[in-house]
């Protein structure tokens, strides 16, 4: 029998990478999006358009979620709002986008669906500063962002509707994922799509503090196949794990490593901004092996595999640039 | 020169009587307000009606905030629904009250106060199911309510808005507070006062799994004297405090002392309704010798001298019925 998939948040990077891995691999897909005309989420999800059953709607809207949950096998809710900083300066925008927006799916799967199968998109973030490398699950969590504070929220609501209302959800505690269709025309979405669109005009590659900062890198198919493993292993309702990717890398060795796949871009040294300064969580390297012995999951594609194939699969606005 | 504070939700249990503390200590109070005509509100407040600058409003619209921060010594964002079980009827509701309030009042104070001290009301409900007692604050939070999450959300506020905004906000994580006038007509609020409306009218109280469960209970002036140190003593911002009473009781020895004070009242055995029992947390007492240490404050008045002041002071509603 055909498994059907509702994900929310379709237009975004991950939602829609994982909207084509799921109709590839023979799921019937319902996505929902916020404006279907927006030029960046028209090209992300251009080659779907025959296969892929588009909603144009509220992600958080309880009409809606109560009519579109019913009868799915699994749920995604990924709308959302990114960024750290961002949500410093817009709190209660990143609440009702990050946290009431959980809440909302979370509830309509209990009056609808409460045993469809779900994911929560969480991050890295939720840590703050880290005590150690690599950092297993059961390290404190400490957000140093409205960001982080809202992602520990949505993990808690999926933990609570899991042990009291037996909904099978999971939780992915995600790094910096990656991949084609990550830049945005303003360059501003995603620290590896950033440094490729910069790279691309040849612009200037600015690195804070000297680029000393250790972090993962999840190539965007690494993640994606985590995710329906998410919804499909029996072993995975109830657990959390971190996304990461399968090495630590200074943010110096990741510029060069963009430099070098792209052909063009230079680095330079810059200050510290106060508004990222404030929200910076030092380095991070997340711990896999939950995942490799749960679920039998590893990230398999490595930094440079992954920026060539970002690369090479870059989108006429990309290409335009550069 | 005299200090001015600003309570938000000066009709509930906790903020009448900090309200009248703050009046007797010779602070200049505002107070915020739903509803005055609400007789429970005008009955808590009644005495004060003189001293007490009384504005009804929503305690979460940011204009209100605005205008009502500044200027202001200590700010008491103590506005909010109560009730575990509650929060699982109606858990979007509960974000409004518990966690966007705060975040709206934390923003209000960025904006126009940052100086002012705050502080946060605080559950043992954030702890969940506790390992070991006395439980310390640095106890692992896995919250099992909706309510218990939304407070771990504003205690994540509020040390964000410190470690970040330099905003001089405390935690108190507070357990079961009880005293005069915390009985609500239709018996529905808190533990003690519960017991209390029970008893009065001669009726049953009844107790859950044979009544064996461990709790502390916090005389609300213990309380209220931990509420204005933590807005004036030098080492409070910052600090998470559990606020608890002086003696671990099991529920069943509580029964029993309030029928005693009461001179009526039966204590029968019943079976767990659904609804309590997700939401039950097992044992608790928290221990206090942080707030001991670092604020010089002990909780003071024990169980039986805090009933026998509450029933001293029972309003007409309470002794009509009884």
């Amino acid at each position: 029998m055909t498994r059907r998939a509702l994900v929310l948040g379709a237009g975004g990077f991950i939602g829609s990478h994982l909207s084509r891995r799921l109709l590839r691999r023979g799921w019937r897909v319902t996505g929902v999006v916020r404006d279907a005309s927006d030029p960046v989420v028209a090209r992300r999800l251009g080659d779907l358009a025959a296969d892929l059953e588009l909603v144009e709607g509220d992600a958080a809207d309880p009409d809606l979620l109560d009519r579109l949950v019913a009868g799915r096998d699994a749920v995604f809710p990924f709308a959302g709002r990114s960024g750290a900083a961002a949500s410093m300066q817009a709190p209660v925008a990143d609440l009702d986008a990050n946290g009431r927006g959980q809440l909302a799916v979370l509830e309509a799967l209990r009056r609808r669906n409460p045993e469809a199968r779900a994911v929560f998109p969480g991050s890295r973030l939720q840590y703050g500063r880290c005590e150690r490398l690599p950092v297993p699950e059961t390290h404190p969590q400490r957000p140093v962002s409205v960001y982080g504070v809202h992602k520990v929220l949505g993990e808690q609501y999926h933990r609570l509707y899991w042990s009291t209302h037996g909904i099978p959800t999971t939780v992915l505690r995600i790094s910096n994922p990656y991949g084609p269709m990550q830049d945005r025309p303003d360059g501003s979405f995603g620290v590896v799509g950033n440094f490729l669109a910069r790279a691309s005009r040849g612009a200037e590659i600015r690195l804070y503090g000297g680029g000393t900062q250790v972090r993962d890198y999840l190539y965007i198919d690494d993640l994606t196949s985590l995710c329906e493993l998410a919804v499909t292993h029996p072993a995975a309702p109830g657990e959390v794990f971190n996304a990461s990717g399968p090495e630590p890398v200074t943010l110096r060795r990741m510029a060069e490593a963009v430099v070098e796949t792209v052909g063009a871009g230079t680095i330079v040294c810059a200050d510290w901004p106060a508004e990222a300064a404030s929200v910076e969580t030092g380095d991070y390297f997340g711990e896999t092996r939950r995942a490799s012995s749960v679920l039998g999951w590893k990230p398999r594609v490595g930094l440079r595999e992954g920026l060539a194939a970002t690369w090479a699969a870059r989108t006429p606005s990309l290409a335009a640039a550069g």
